[in-house]
């Protein structure tokens, strides 16, 4: 049934790639160094989800790829930001992002911060100027207001905060809550891209995409909870105590197994409103349901 | 000419004062002390020379109050953003400002990080969503791409870079290349504001609104220069070797004060074009003279 999107996906990737490109200043233009960290940090490589996700969504209620160009990119700007800041010294303090030695490692912290600055301003600017929504102010305007809630402190950015501050001992509604935040923000963003485009889109399919981008973020985090249970119990320090634990730590795998099913039920649910245009999401779907059985093969 | 401006000044402070506490979220609201830096960040004062610009650029080509409201309060947030940036440790590690503890200092690295980049965020969020531009998404757009551009890698993010990597020995052509981006970026972004929110402005009144812009930016800049001009010469380390020095540590003071003469005759030859609605640009080119007119005296 997915099999449409799954030989799309490498189409999308390449799409969002080639616009990511085209966006970001030439390592050439004065100054060199940042120019050239903003590049890294992008075009370094990644899965590209959000902008999938992005392409997947426009599909289902039928809007044209070329229409969601400008913020399937905008939206892996906010994510590669995002990073950045997060790997400096003064947060995560990590070394290594996709294989390669951190941005502020190469180019030092100030530049990285500057970078991830830098990215976070190109945002606004590709939204605001991007040719292929020339003449669609009104679609700039509710795609600015759209990425900008979910990506400050109402979003991505308050839930890394609550991430830092949540305390050790938050109920389940208090973390979801949060995850919903930190990495359910640029879901959001990127699921209801496609409705900001095409306001005529009718409200059914509109809450369909909006239910399936909240189970898929939600899903995304729980199941990276898994992969990173054994380096998290590693590095828990007394240091970290006011972090918020993770929700595998704090409430179990198995419990973290059952809420994953119940989760990708909620995307299969909400793709039962689409019809064939539903494929790409259906392929989400299978995405996290799979590593699902990897987990539940692994704990068995 | 000027005490009409004079009088106005505290009228605007209050105007753009309203505007940021209105935009930014409520301490109360979760996460708590990521609303509390940033309102910290935006409501302990400051001058607000930017907004004040914004509304005598405004004034001066029959542009309402009320309609560069959005646009003063978003420049405002952007210098706030850029002084919490610059503070970190891992950029000028300041210990104070406005004569307060600087935000990372009260409210710990990671969370100042995060208040810059929600605070970077919201100036998005108001200029799509502000109600005195309701029904103008033209406008909209048109400051969107201006402060994006004015304040990225291109503008005030380039060059903080710059200043950073300039090397120990620009010539004066350089220096002042890395001023207009660092220090003028902004003033560019307030003193065009009113151009996007009425388009019909007619071409000579915006070219002399960009001569104006530009030459306070600068000439602020290099007044700047000789106020840290002492605390420079001390903080200067081998660490520091990449980093450009001052207009003034470079070109000499005398050099400097010519300059600055130079500026401010650029400034009044702008202010030609308007009628009375220039005085309050009148006046920020005074303020500026009178401090010159001491540095004059000092060096004397």
């Amino acid at each position: 049934m997915s099999d449409h999107f799954e030989q799309r996906r490498a189409e999308c990737q390449a799409r969002v790639n080639a616009a990511l490109d085209a966006c970001l200043p030439a390592a050439e233009i004065i100054p060199r160094p940042l120019h050239t960290a903003m590049r890294d940090a992008v075009l370094r490589g990644g899965k590209r989800l959000r902008p999938l996700l992005c392409y997947a969504a426009a599909e289902a209620v039928g809007v044209p790829d070329e229409r969601v160009d400008a913020p399937a990119a905008a939206v892996e700007l906010l994510h590669c930001y995002s990073l950045v800041h997060d790997d400096l010294p003064c947060m995560d303090d990590d070394e290594f992002r996709r294989g390669l030695p951190t941005i502020h490692r190469i180019y030092g912290e100030e530049t990285a911060l500057l970078a991830g600055d830098a990215l976070l301003t190109l945002v606004w600017e590709v939204l605001a100027t991007h040719p292929s929504l020339s003449g669609r102010n009104d679609a700039r305007v509710a795609l600015i207001e759209l990425f900008a809630q979910c990506a400050g402190s109402a979003g991505m950015v308050g839930g890394q905060e609550l991430d830092l501050h949540g305390g050790p001992a938050p109920d389940q509604a208090e973390l979801e809550h949060a995850y919903r935040a930190k990495t359910g923000g640029l879901f959001r963003a990127a699921v209801l891209a496609p409705v900001c485009v095409q306001p005529e889109t009718p409200s059914n399919l509109r809450h369909a995409l909006e239910r399936f981008g909240d189970a898929l973020g939600l899903a995304f985090q729980i199941r990276d909870d898994f992969k990173d249970k054994e380096a998290d119990a590693q590095a828990q320090t007394a240091d970290d105590s006011a972090r918020l634990p993770s929700w595998v730590a704090r409430l179990g795998e198995e419990a973290a197994r059952e809420r994953l099913a119940e989760l990708v039920g909620a995307m299969q649910e909400a793709c039962g409103e689409f019809g064939a245009g539903g494929d790409g999401l259906r392929w989400l779907a299978g995405f996290i349901n799979e590593s699902l059985s990897g987990i539940a093969a692994a704990g068995a």
